[in-house]
């Protein structure tokens, strides 16, 4: 996989789209599928499209298309998708325990570890196949534990200083629930599901529109 | 609340974030603030907010800056955040009893008022407050009550036909948390909570740490 460089957000945000469609028609048996076909199911222009998998160094043949298998395999490389990661949870509360049974990571190269919470205790009696932890084991687990992924499900009070030690302890990427900005170092990559500006952003399209049919 | 034309995602994308910075300081006694102020805390620069806000009629007096109070309140009517709103919640799995209990949801104006589900047996004994309806009810239910938002977070197989029976039921905006592009009707505003893209995103920059330190 050869990459361009100057690669920007928007494209990268469409990657995993392009992962979804192509393992709908790859479900449905479609063995090929040219930019155009793309082009239909996702709404984006052909061009646009081989733009984007131009970038990674996935060229489509010419009257032929790309063959969806290998695109597929292609894009999960460039996503990462096909390795294995090592996962904690913290944060074991309405949000953490459906993170917790979500399947996308069920089905896939996540591999749960620990989970934290501040009062292990009522986590009893839960279903749950991996060991729960207080919270203020965190610092001392991460230095025994080699861990990839951490996923912040936890009120937004302390959520900097939970931030911090995840930082201080080799992990590779937060995936933060916690509605705020938090800050990572270490190189550590932060990915935000904000719930409620994502509330906010469909209240704001319900009373205005018209900003939400011309929307780019 | 005086809105200029062409306006676009990005503005739209930033105003939930300039709601929570605005109230995270207000929550700190701070009462006014200046775009140069909102600049550190948001790293955008002081013109581009400037350039947002003006947007939608919010001019900061020169030498004062905003009033945070006001401002507050300027946004939370452009989003519509300071309305009432009907909610139904489709799917009461895991991710649906956590979207229930989230606080976003509890502490504002959106009041649910219903619950469907495939297996409305299994949730009894599950704590909730709104009565909990066989899925196939749902049909007949939006003919008898005027519902604004629908949340969904069922699994992808049927989520378009549930899709087409709450834009035929009349509701105007769906928050969507089905991994699938959804097709709405009848004007239906359609948000969507894609967190497999996400896990996929927060893969990609741990894969490749470049892009994301020059993210735009």
């Amino acid at each position: 996989m050869k990459k361009n460089n100057s690669v920007s957000i928007s494209v990268i945000k469409r990657l995993p789209k392009y992962f979804r469609y192509l393992n709908t028609i790859a479900d449905k048996g479609i063995v090929r599928v040219s930019s155009k076909e793309l082009s239909e199911i996702t709404g984006l222009t052909a061009s646009q499209i081989r733009q984007d998998l131009n970038h990674y160094g996935c060229f489509g043949q010419q009257g032929y298309g790309y063959n969806v298998r290998e695109l597929i395999d292609e894009l999960a490389n460039i996503l990462g998708i096909n390795r294995q990661y090592s996962v904690i949870l913290v944060g074991f509360g309405n949000l953490g325990r459906a993170l917790y049974n979500y399947q996308g990571f069920r089905n896939s190269g996540y591999s749960f570890k620990a989970i934290f919470d501040r009062k292990p205790e009522i986590i009893e009696g839960i279903e749950k196949d991996v060991e729960v932890f207080p919270a203020d084991h965190l610092k001392e687990y991460l230095k025994r534990h080699k861990i990839d992924i951490a996923i912040l499900a936890i009120p937004k009070e302390n959520a900097q200083d939970v931030c911090d030690t995840l930082c201080e302890g080799n992990i590779k990427g937060i995936w933060n629930f916690v509605p705020d900005d938090l800050k990572t170092k270490n190189n550590v990559v932060l990915e935000n599901v904000h719930l409620d500006e994502s509330l906010f952003t469909l209240t704001y399209f319900m009373n205005n529109p018209n900003d939400f049919n011309f929307r780019d």
